[in-house]
């Protein structure tokens, strides 16, 4: 396949438009990372209200076989997906540590 | 706020209630990187076929301050969907890499 140039050639259009699904696809992805982050806040305080750890292996890793086995079905790098999950636990560990925190503050006062 | 015995508790029912949904978005997270990966590949044809580098920094930076705004507008961390967004787009470099890669050997044959 021969190289072409890329302003002579209706690509243009082709790229725009799928560069706008990207966006719309990006503003799903927050929104719904927006979602995830309502529900493990919750979850954040029913642990710290009731002394549960910050953080459940089993659950992850039941979680990750899952996320793997799903992302396998849709085309979608396994590892990839593993590695977006693994961001999003570490920053919901990080808040539910936080609000542990803030309700011990309150308990102190 | 004094601590509580969890299993005596219905957080037991809404812990639960919060992981299904937990798990559902995850679900739908997937299926949507998915969506957005297909775009990306068609779009590494394109810039393979073109000549075009596999990076273009003004397009990134408006990608991303664009999504910080979202994240903000939605309480999620901006900090965060950055990492996500980061994460995301070191995987289409690699993929458009592979795709220049691929089309190229086949140019050879």
């Amino acid at each position: 396949m021969s190289s072409k140039n890329f302003q002579d050639s209706h690509d243009v259009d082709l790229l725009n438009e799928l560069r706008h699904s990207i966006d719309n696809i990006d503003a799903a992805l927050i929104y719904m990372l927006s979602e995830r982050f309502k529900c493990t806040r919750q979850i954040g305080f029913i642990k710290a209200q009731t002394n549960l750890p910050a953080t459940d292996n089993k659950r992850e890793s039941n979680q990750k076989q899952r996320l793997r086995a799903l992302a396998k079905d849709s085309s979608l790098n396994p590892d990839f997906a593993e590695q977006i999950f693994d961001l999003i636990v570490s920053e919901v560990v990080k808040n539910h540590k936080d609000i542990s925190r803030q309700l011990n503050n309150k308990q102190q006062k």
